[in-house]
């Protein structure tokens, strides 16, 4: 066999789209001056790919699961556990875990901000204050994540993530009562309905508290758990293909999602998640990773921030920051490295969440399969050689064109 | 999220083919003169789809059960139960169901004919002396469909759908004994022997055959079943995605499989299921049904019995008689509505049967991606963006297009 190749994947994160009016019907791809990416679909193939399935919404942790080779349908049970690894716990197989928020309720249990003021300071003082208390003979782990996030993790026997949200995803109603989905979960429920008692009594005078009320700010009085999920047996990406890889990206699932398949999580400087994140620097830091790294995975965020904003306007300006990144790959791209730029779900401006539209997927590197697409959009990747394929494929597709797979029988 | 659409889904059974020399080889679509049809294909996207999976050849109920969102791999075992529906039985979980036919057999049990004269008359009468009887501590369910047809369900425990079928499907030699195709089923097997012993007493000197011999005409002296299966558990439309749906067909077996998905089946004046059926009356109908239903489900035969029975230029009025419903369709359409197009199955006049051939498949409604597919036939489709999809991604897809599907992950 040849050598073995390096592999780059690049997710634009709900960059996919469908026909915005006020783009003469066409989509925000279609729109933008993309010179580079466009040259890579013109020496690259080409085609459609559903991150999860024909139809299916994905969310953006069970597409990159899918986009990392794992398959949801058995490894994803909620985002408690990838947002509890994306803010630095460690999880052991059979940990229920969930997604929190600081939030600030009134005497009355009432909610009156999701986000206690968008609160930034003081979450790790709290969290302490929170983490390692005992309940019903089972630990309890609680870490803050960036500004109002945070995590909670329950550790023991007898755990079930089939229990409804305390986060009643609206304010000016009561926070909700922790339910089992099924009997086996009453216990879960119990004791996460005891933690989010016990953290109202820990917060209420609590010194974080104080002292936001002197600034005029909103309290963190309550925790409110969400998004309950049981950690599951994750194989890393070195143990399953022998890859040393590393990971880009600013939004904490993301990360968390990463870290879980072993890679190194790197840090950009510059690179916020937001719109306003250095793309450039990202670029560079990727080209770069590739030099120590078998796989290096990058997700760029600012296209869905736009969709989820229903903002046209801002996501040609988007695609075409992003194009200028790819014009830095494409003059640095490291020869022997395989590269595919894709997107983890469409976010339609005019739908303003996730939908389950295909996305377009492009594939490059030299030596290889190339077809007579030169337009990297939704509408004229589907006429190249790549056909419509699935999320879970496009690691295998990566691992064989860089001749690392192994062969299935003789 | 925005708000959700309504979804039409027109199936023109069996009307994909293959070309045909009288046809210029062409195909029937390809022949015929369908502007409608086509508008909606410029508007709309297009693409190739497997009702069940690439070369299987499939059955008008799985293929329905698959456009309609059900794993024929899992709910299928033949096609007994949904004829039993379709006849109007109610069925339950665990109930072994048989299609059946009224025929004559002459003193030896030699089949003389399978349809009994093609008996219209007297069946029910008949059925009415077969159903509610009592053997081996199972309850007999019996019940006459249109015509020479019947449908017989199995009540009880331990019983098995692996038994063969006692229509010889030909005539001029002996009905055959019901064999159990594993040691399980033999109790079945002997019950359904019993069924068709019993049928011959009862029928014998019936009042109904006295009259038939009167009339010169041949009587129904025994039941031939075939096509075992068992009731599978069926969740309906609604209840797994909300949806209130309605069906038109003239059909008996697609109208049981959409009674079982729980859609009102509606009857539509001049609606025959055959050739001589009032289209535009189904397509008024239909857009009738939308201010009502969220979901609505039409079939269209003709196509199919052409198919079977070798009709070339019968098919191709046909694809006219259609294309003039289109345009009904089209005048009416009522915005914010997601509308597919297709075939639940490949029946070539060359063939006469249904073969494992894809078929053509659009999807129209506005505000989506459209590509430039500008004719409605079997080859032009496969330049479109849906590439090639499966029956059960069908209507996976017209839920998320329609705003109504859930996201999976977060």
């Amino acid at each position: 066999m040849v050598a073995p190749k390096k592999i780059l994947m690049i997710v634009l994160d709900g960059l996919a789209d469908r026909p915005v009016a006020e783009l003469g019907n066409k989509t925000p791809l279609q729109a933008a001056s993309k010179p580079n990416l466009n040259w890579f679909a013109e020496h690259g193939k080409c085609g459609l790919m559903d991150p999860i399935a024909p139809g299916i919404r994905p969310g953006s942790d069970t597409s990159h699961l899918a986009l990392l080779g794992y398959d949801p349908d058995k490894v994803y049970t909620g985002r408690g556990p990838f947002e509890a690894v994306g803010v630095g716990l460690s999880l052991e197989e059979g940990d229920v875990a969930f997604r929190c928020n600081f939030a600030t309720i009134d005497e009355n249990g009432i909610v009156k901000d999701r986000r206690a003021g968008r609160i930034k300071e003081g979450t790790s003082q709290i969290a302490k204050d929170l983490d390692g208390l005992e309940m019903g003979g089972l630990k309890v782990i609680f870490k803050e994540g960036t500004e109002h996030r945070a995590a909670l993790v329950l550790r023991g026997e007898g755990l079930s993530p089939e229990v409804t949200d305390v986060d009643p995803h609206a304010v000016d109603v009561k926070y909700d009562v922790c339910q089992p989905l099924d009997p086996e979960a009453q216990r879960t429920a119990d004791i996460v309905n005891e933690f989010v008692e016990e953290s109202r009594k820990i917060l209420k005078n609590h010194e974080v508290n104080r002292r936001r009320k002197e600034e005029g700010k909103l309290p963190a009085n309550i925790i409110l758990p969400r998004g309950s999920g049981v950690f599951p047996h994750i194989q890393t990406l070195e143990a399953k293909y022998g890859l040393k890889c590393a990971a880009i990206g600013g939004v904490t699932l993301v990360r968390g999602i990463c870290k879980l398949a072993g890679m190194d999580v790197l840090d950009v400087k510059g690179a916020t998640g937001g719109l306003d994140t250095d793309m450039d620097a990202k670029g560079r830091k990727a080209l770069e990773a590739l030099e120590s790294h078998d796989f290096v995975f990058m997700n760029i965020k600012a296209g869905d921030i736009c969709g989820h904003d229903g903002r046209a306007d801002l996501k040609v300006e988007v695609v075409e920051r992003i194009d200028k990144m790819m014009g830095i790959i494409r003059e640095g791209y490291p020869e022997d490295t395989v590269m595919a730029v894709t997107s983890d779900h469409t976010t339609p401006v005019a739908v303003g969440d996730h939908t389950g539209d295909p996305v377009p997927v492009l594939i490059y590197g030299k030596g290889f399969r190339f077809d007579q697409v030169k337009d990297f959009d939704e509408i004229s990747v589907a006429q190249g050689i790549l056909s419509r394929i699935k999320g879970t494929d496009l690691l295998q597709i990566l691992l064989n064109l860089s001749n690392r797979a192994e062969k299935f029988g003789a």
